[in-house]
C-alpha cells in the first residue's frame, strides 16, 4: 500500500468528491473502527463475516473462528475484501433523490492466511487485548496451550484500499446538498448526527478487586465516542 | 425462510449458545440496523459493499450504486451474503482467551437482482425515505425520470439466515464468562457497554421553514438509541 497508489477498477470510487486512496485516510478510518466485515469466496459463493480486527502498519488481523473452514481444502492464501464503516449522520434533503448519509468507510483487498508460529500468535493475541485495554495482557495469566490451539488468527497485508468519506467537509455546510431549484421547497432539511458511544464500565459480580474500573480503562466513560477512544488507543497515548 | 428451517452448513453457528434460526430473531436484528454489508463474487473474487438497506417481509432492498458493475455480464441474479451487525459491549474477562464482545448479528443468503418496473422502483424509493422519516415522501416533490434512471435498487429474498446473539441473557450475568479456576485472579473484569445514539437534528442553513425539526422526526433526539428508534419506525408506530 503506497502513498500514491493509483486506484484499480476494483477500488476506484465513482463519487470522486468522497474518494481517498492515500494511506493516512485509509488508516484513520481503520483505526477508528471496531468491527470489520470480511468477504471471501468458498466454492464460488460469497461469505461475509463480521469480526473484531486490528491494524498494525499495513497488516490487518482478525479472529478466525471460521478459519478452519476456509483452509481445509489445503490452499495457503485466500483472497478477501475487508470493509470497515461508520455512519456519522442521516442527511434529509429537499428531494428524495438527495437524501443521503454521512459516513466513513474503507474497502481493502488482500490475501488472508492464518498467523503461524506460537510466538507470533501469542504476540498478536496479546495485541488484541492491549489495543483496547492498554497493558492488560501483562496482568493476565499466560494463554494456555489448549487455548492457543482453539484460537485461530487470520492476517492479511493491505494490498489495495480505498476510503470513502462523506463528511460535512466533503459535502459543504452541514452536509445537505440539494439541486438549486429545490431550495425553494417549503420542507425541513438538515442532518441527524449519529455517533457510537461507550457507557460506564460495569464490574462483574464475582470480582475480588476494587469494582471501580482500573486506570488503564479511563478513556471508557459514559457518553465518550468510541471512534475517538479507538484512535487515541491506536496511537498509544493512553 | 420458514420458522423451523434447519440450518445448512453455511448458516450453522458453532457456538450454539448464541444461535437462532427463527424468523423473529433474524428480523429483530435486521430491523434494528441501518447499514448492511453485501458480499458478492465477481470473476471469482470477493467484494463487500456497506450500504443502507431496508426489510419488507422476507425481502431486503438496498441502493445499488455498484449494481451496473454486477449485472453488466448479463446474468439475471447474483448470489449474495448479507450481514447486519451491532456491537453492544466489550467483555473484559480474567483471561485473555475469555475476552469477548456482546453483539447481535445476522448473516442472510439469497440471490440479488435489480428492482424492475418504474412503479415498483418508485414505491421502494419512497419506502426508503418513509422507513426513516414517517410520511416524508408525500411531502417531497416526485422523483424525476432522470433521477429514476440514475438510481438502481437491488432486492433479494432471504432464502436462508441465521442470527448470532451474544447478549448478557445468552451468556449469563452481565455477560462475563470465565473458567472457574480464573475467578480467583485479582483482576478487574466487567463489561463496557456500547451503543449508537442520535444527536439533536441540525437544520440546514438555507431553510425557508421553521428550523425546529418537524413532528415526524420526534424520535430523533439527543442521546436516543438508534437501534430502538429503527425498531419503532419499522413497526410503524411513530
Amino acid at each position: 500500500m503506497s502513498d500514491l497508489q493509483p486506484p484499480s477498477s476494483r477500488t476506484r470510487i465513482r463519487r470522486r468528491m468522497y474518494a481517498s486512496y492515500d494511506v493516512a485516510s485509509v488508516n484513520a478510518i481503520l483505526d477508528a473502527g471496531l468491527l470489520a466485515n470480511i468477504g471471501y469466496v468458498i466454492d464460488g459463493a460469497p461469505y461475509v463475516t463480521p469480526t473484531i480486527y486490528l491494524r498494525e502498519a499495513d497488516q490487518l488481523y482478525w479472529h478466525g473462528a471460521a478459519a478452519s473452514r476456509l483452509f481445509r481444502d489445503g490452499r495457503s492464501k485466500l483472497p478477501v475484501c475487508v470493509t470497515v464503516s461508520q455512519v456519522d449522520g442521516l442527511v434529509l434533503a429537499r428531494s428524495g433523490f438527495s437524501h443521503s448519509l454521512l459516513y466513513r468507510s474503507v474497502m481493502a483487498f488482500g490475501h488472508a492466511e492464518p498467523v503461524a508460529g506460537a510466538a507470533e500468535k501469542r504476540r498478536v493475541l496479546d495485541l488484541f487485548i492491549d489495543r483496547l485495554y492498554p497493558r492488560r495482557s501483562s496482568e493476565l495469566r499466560p494463554i494456555s496451550d489448549q487455548e492457543m490451539a482453539a484460537t485461530s488468527i487470520m492476517t492479511m497485508r493491505i494490498e489495495e484500499a480505498s476510503a470513502k468519506i462523506a463528511s460535512p467537509a466533503a459535502r459543504g455546510g452541514i452536509g445537505v446538498i440539494d439541486k438549486e431549484a429545490d431550495y425553494a421547497a417549503a420542507i425541513w432539511a438538515g442532518v441527524i448526527p449519529i455517533r457510537t458511544v461507550t457507557g460506564e464500565p460495569r464490574p462483574d459480580a464475582r470480582l475480588n478487586v476494587d469494582p471501580a474500573p482500573p486506570a488503564n480503562l479511563a478513556l471508557y466513560r459514559e457518553g465518550s465516542r468510541l471512534d475517538e477512544i479507538l484512535v487515541v488507543l491506536q496511537q498509544g497515548d493512553a
